[in-house]
């Protein structure tokens, strides 16, 4: 069976996976980033030979690689808008990737045909939770990230949603209260100023200054600015009545932006992943509450369900993988 | 070459076209609703009988039959809920029409082998515009439907985009403002709240109330109540200052949602339709300039262009004839 290797390029680290076609993951390794141009193609053709050689005598059966990007990637696979890269806009990934890998792959028995592809991380995640995790099964899914900002991927018809230029999903973008703090954008009140993890912070320390959460500045070391989003969970678990709110508070933005979703997608699932869905129930059962309750789409026989993502940290780099494998298109 | 009947039913009137895949118009009517669902299912196959008759020796080409329905349509064609309509909630359209149009196809010589189609009028019309009107030649176009609410249609990757349960693209009841009057959904500040045609009245009257739109109120003959859409498109002609302040206001309504969808979607086009559109440069063009200036999605060279559409009322009766004739699934 085809083998497919996928990395995911985060701001420190490039996390890599071998897989099938079934999402079955063969070999795995962490590398640390290198900043630049060459330094990044430099550690992407690094772990793609670590993985290659973790796999042995099936190292002939590599028949892609894709690479999950943290920025606007173009249908050629080109990085657009990345604020987490340095000096490295423009970067045509698979371009720069080809010459790098044809010896390798060429070497490990893969007679130099391979596909590579390019596309955004939070595309990749979707990928894999539609193909693999929480999405198996439906036609139909839309997976939100949820880190230090929002992103996501949109599969419709078992298709993925990249619109006319591949930029779709920006779901961190989409205004939920125009009258909200600017955001990087240019615009006001984007949905991750409000239920990214910056945004949880940014609830928090809003909380703090107005003298709503001392509970959450005395864990900060008594610095209302100090105030962060792991604190918020960390109190909340300890069920103080400060942070308790500002996770209500954050409930009711996230579950804003999910109904919105629901309205304009109508998928079979909703799946929540990212970095801050690790934070679990504390976090996201007042806004599953929120959403079930405060929308037509939330509860009854028309409700989309929003449940959790199943493959954690691992899904980028797996449907990364899964695009060069053409399990989805 | 195949023909399609497509009808399009409003509150008051069904609208009937009978045209070929290319979109040519062989045909076209307008009979008055009858209420309850047997007035319904009745005038629908009198507005058949009408069309295939008129097709004279072209009338055994007749290949399908389809119908857009102002209200949530599942994939079967069961109207769910529906705002316009009296008592026909629950219907199956295709399935009560098969049988009154079987004969009649069949006389016709079309052999009894012909499609059905039932889907949301939005969804007709956004079919319409991508296969025939201002969307020809992309593979990914979102239009929106401006009329008394605001309905609409997503087409990605050349396919519909109709969602788990077909219910997709409510693009109207995406929250804007969450601040924003109550809406029959149950949630808050709902685009259609404010940039629909009801939306337009609100605002004027919201003006008018607080003395912001003194000609408004004149010619609505002095009461705040009276105020209509239709005042400030006509006071906007005319550069009353207070119509041109609630043109303005509209325009930023309508471009928050316009940059939200091009965020979330990235379409190569948005398409503007529905009976407000016809209003025209007087109300499209602050809209228009707020959503060039106020996105990243707006200009630049990754601007989402956003363009009037081009099939006006046909375009529900268009649509739904093509998805009779499988132009678009």
């Amino acid at each position: 069976m085809a083998i497919g290797i996928g990395l995911d390029v985060g701001g420190t680290k490039v996390l890599g996976c071998a897989l099938d076609r079934a999402g079955q993951v063969l070999g795995e390794l962490r590398l640390a980033s290198v900043p630049g141009r060459e330094g990044l193609v430099g550690v992407l053709a690094t772990a793609v030979a670590q993985l290659v050689d973790g796999l042995g005598a099936r190292a002939g059966d590599v028949a892609g690689v894709g690479v999950g990007l943290p920025g606007l990637v173009d249908r050629d696979g080109v990085l657009h808008e990345t604020a987490n890269l340095q000096g490295v806009e423009g970067l045509s990934v698979p371009g720069a990737l080809r010459s790098r890998l044809s010896p390798l792959l060429s070497a490990g028995g893969a007679h130099g045909a391979f596909t590579l592809a390019a596309d955004n991380d939070a595309t990749c995640a979707a990928v894999a939770e539609h193909a693999f995790g929480a999405g198996r099964g439906v036609e139909d899914s839309v997976t939100v990230t949820l880190g230090t900002g929002i992103g996501g991927g949109i599969v419709a018809n078992g298709q993925v949603v990249r619109g006319g230029r591949s930029f779709a999903a920006e779901l961190g973008h989409m205004v939920v209260d125009p009258s909200g703090p600017r955001c990087g954008c240019g615009r006001r009140g984007c949905w991750e100023r409000f239920a990214s993890g910056t945004g949880l912070a940014f609830l928090a320390r809003r909380a703090a200054g107005e003298g709503r959460a001392p509970g959450l500045v005395e864990l900060a070391g008594g610095e209302v600015e100090a105030v962060r989003g792991e604190h918020v969970v960390q109190a909340a678990r300890e069920a103080d009545p400060g942070a308790l709110a500002v996770v209500e508070e954050y409930g009711s933005y996230l579950a804003l932006g999910l109904a919105n979703l629901a309205e304009i997608l109508d998928p079979a699932r909703i799946i929540l992943g990212g970095g801050l869905a690790a934070a679990g129930e504390v976090l996201f059962g007042p806004a599953l509450a929120a959403y079930a309750a405060g929308s037509r789409r939330g509860s009854g026989p028309r409700a989309v369900p929003v449940v959790m993502g199943e493959l954690g940290a691992r899904a980028g780099a797996l449907g990364a993988g899964a695009l060069a494998l053409g399990v989805l298109s």
